[in-house]
């Protein structure tokens, strides 16, 4: 199969976008995107979008066809698919876009990723996400997804000594980066003293060791890397895209300190890429919540397992440190719009491979990898990417 | 690329399933799938599921994860996608499962569709089914799906004098096919007239112009041609899989009376397949609404446009006739699970080209074609099948 490359990325701001709807940060999305390419709409193959939950969010479905419709690209009616993964729908709009360049069925394509979330009241928006988890044997129950991410932290701490404070440090390193990513909803400094203070929502998860319900829409443009060049001088190339599943019930897994398809899916990704998890300079993982970083870091050998606490508090995480981790502010910072977040983590690793992201910059970043879950686990998907 | 086979093909009945859940449907369409191409569940590689609005019927997404999980196949942690274009996600799933393995990406998959809408009132279910056309300027106008082909039907009237007769023979010959289908909803005659004489539900279509409100889950086990004969003596060939999108308002569109995302997916899947029309032995397609049947059969180039009406009234797409339409009874008698349907009309060409279709089989059927359309027409996927 062909390989292929990255050639343009683009994302609106995320928050809470009040004055725009889902269509209009679709497509400023996507023409960032193309506008970063400068390739013309005309030249587009196909669209695949990620989304979760547009039909309860805003009543809509049939998203593939809205988006292409919006973004003007009906004239040449090409294919428009929206494909779901709760929170890692994202992600997987970029396998399926890799695929159909890889194989040469298309030659240039989107893979965009769009939520918006905040049209509904919070307590609807946080029924929604249980729609990511089994609702008939926990949503029912009265399970949400953070009472589901303090049963891993719960278990994490008590096998590994893992501590509040080291959870803690992940939304402090977070947003500390963030402060320099532009399109981050959050953009200020937090001490790990003002996450353990901050109300507990699930003990021993505080308020600020969860990322936020958001606005937000990302996009990249791909062809095949030999096309590349014609387009951009700092292609992006797609070393690997692995997906894998596990139990949607958290109850059904065989350790709930470890995700498994995390574990499949990179250890595919590494294979598929002939690399090492010690050769990524740079990482952008699901941190949904803090404990989920940690776990995500030992699940894709960055770290040994139960050794994800410790390193997070020693820094090694940090810019400068031994495996920069969310230099964009990952989910925690930049907000979470679930079905954006799988490419805005892509945007980032692209402006990062390029040297493109300003005073959040990695030195020498050539190896990057990207990590999106959906619910607690029940897909992951993970890419790698070049300069 | 490789070509691909259908191995496995398998359904449950459609209809209200009051005692079956999602998770029901879904496991027995797949296990009956795997049965039939004497396949075991670990050699599956990957699956591909189709479903329009599970996050509004059933307040469930991460559908892909559900569904792998539930049908027992988390344990070899293998991906498991879930793709959505409103009525179309069925074919949608077939699509990409037949790009998954034509590239080699995989071996062995399984492409489903799934729907269970009976768990809501039939009002919301109403609401749900606009939500596959704009919910911003059509549905919010008080614009429905009916309603929306209603205006079709009335142009395709005023343009070519089709009449609310040659309509109601649609629903008559499908309920007639479909006497002999097992596993559609609707398995009683009906009369022309009765349709005629049904309540109008928008002027010109009668309810009994509607399809209906059901559950049902369908599935296909796809694998590389060249691997199918040590499966099956009788693998049924996926010759084309095309797919168009065009704009999700009806207003917007060039022509109401045709459908150009079916008349760019049927062209492409032509070309693929080199083939023409008049070489299709039977067909399976979208008839949401009976108009929406006799403008497919035009957009499909079975008949010149403005002939699809005169062309059923006189039994043209009778089993038996020029070219056989929706043999299984169709969306109109089997039911129209959303996102099951795409999937449901592969299996109905699977059996007919093998000989298996009992006394709604079409002799001689060597080439097959199946379209699905999402909302009034924003997508149209093609499939082109040979024995």
């Amino acid at each position: 199969m062909r390989q292929v490359a990255i050639i343009g990325a683009g994302s609106t701001k995320f928050g809470e976008l009040w004055e725009k709807s889902f269509r209009d940060i679709s497509v400023e999305a996507g023409l960032r995107a193309i506008g970063d390419a400068g390739i013309s709409g005309d030249e587009i193959d196909a669209i695949y979008g990620g989304n979760m939950s547009a039909g309860r969010f805003i009543e809509q479905e049939h998203i593939g066809a809205l988006i292409a419709d919006y973004a003007g690209l009906t004239g040449l009616h090409i294919p428009a698919t929206r494909v779901e993964a709760a929170c890692a729908s994202g992600a997987l709009a970029l396998h399926l876009a890799v695929l159909s360049v890889a194989s040469g069925w298309y030659d240039f394509v989107i893979a965009a990723g769009v939520e918006k979330m905040t049209d509904v009241d919070s307590d609807i928006a946080d029924d929604l996400l249980a729609s990511s988890v089994d609702r008939e044997w926990e949503a029912i129950c009265g399970a949400t997804l953070p009472s589901l991410f303090a049963q891993m932290a719960r278990a994490h701490m008590e096998r590994y000594h893992t501590t509040s404070e080291q959870m803690a440090k992940v939304a402090a390193k977070n947003h500390a980066n963030a402060v320099h990513n532009p399109y981050a909803q959050f953009r200020r400094e937090i001490s790990a003293e003002a996450v353990l203070n901050s109300p507990l929502v699930a003990d021993p998860l505080h308020m600020l060791d969860c990322s936020s319900i958001a606005d937000g829409a990302a996009a990249v443009v791909l062809c095949a890397a030999e096309k590349a060049k014609e387009y951009t001088d700092s292609p992006v190339y797609v070393k690997a895209s692995a997906q894998a599943s596990d139990t949607i019930s958290l109850h059904d897994r065989r350790d709930i300190t470890a995700m498994d398809a995390t574990i499949f899916a990179s250890k595919k990704a590494f294979r598929t890429a002939s690399l090492e998890p010690s050769q990524i300079d740079v990482a952008e993982v699901h941190d949904s919540y803090t404990i989920a970083e940690i776990i995500a870091i030992e699940d894709l050998g960055f770290f040994n397992k139960g050794e994800g606490g410790i390193a997070t508090g020693e820094g090694q995480t940090e810019i400068g440190g031994r495996i920069p981790i969310n230099p964009s502010g990952g989910l925690k910072a930049c907000g979470h719009p679930l079905g954006a977040t799988g490419i805005r983590q892509a945007v980032e690793i692209t402006q990062q491979l390029r040297g493109e992201a300003g005073k959040r910059q990695v030195p020498n970043a050539e190896v990057g990898l990207t990590h999106n879950i959906g619910g607690t686990g029940g897909t992951a998907i993970v890419h790698i990417f070049t300069s």
